[in-house]
């Protein structure tokens, strides 16, 4: 099995809105040695998630972990993205997609925010 | 001085969007004590900035602390925020009122979105 990462975020205008989401890839490159990492994007950013998932089955990826970098569940997560991963499956027949919860739903990010939070606003903890 | 932190979230028409924000703030109210924390959103749910900043100064605050609940700095940080925290100012002479960066931008919640992205995926770490 060759694995790959696959980190959905929303996408904007402004380029500099993905400049977090490029520093957890790196971070997941290190985390997940032997696994390919890409990000993609719903709207606004280049690669979509199909073209991104096309690359990485093209590069071999026999499962995809798609991991969608909102904070909460709201509609893209709830409507847009559930058809979207139907679709690559059904692209990609025989290769293992994966899809997971908003990263904003993990306990980790919750107490990570809370505490860059009181941080900021010069509480120590 | 009185202080108040408001975490500034994007907003959804889906009200479960809005728990990941709820439990930043419990955990945000254990690590400030004394300080009133209050959520806002920018659009589809309440309360929004300006009503949520002025309750905390009706219930004596005199400095508010705005952390934004966004992954990255895109336009609504950029373009739509900072004109409304400037109407903060105008309609709270002496408050003091203070900006801060995206919670996506510091390093803690990095990380932890890419612990949490590598351990979705099961990848231990």
């Amino acid at each position: 099995m060759t694995r790959a990462i696959v980190l959905f975020a929303h996408g904007a205008r402004d380029l500099r809105w993905a400049e977090p989401f490029e520093a957890v890839a790196d971070r997941v490159r290190a985390g997940a040695p032997g696994c390919q990492v890409a990000l993609a994007f719903l709207e606004l950013m280049a690669p979509s998630l199909p073209a991104a998932a096309a690359a990485l089955v093209a590069a071999g990826a026999t499962r995809i972990d798609v991991v969608p970098l909102f904070l909460g569940t709201g509609g893209h997560l709830r409507r847009d993205l559930p058809p979207l991963v139907e679709a690559l499956r059904a692209a990609h027949r025989g290769v293992d997609i994966h899809l997971h919860a908003a990263i904003g739903e993990h306990a980790v990010v919750v107490e990570a925010m809370a505490a860059a939070a009181v941080a900021a606003a010069g509480f120590s903890e």
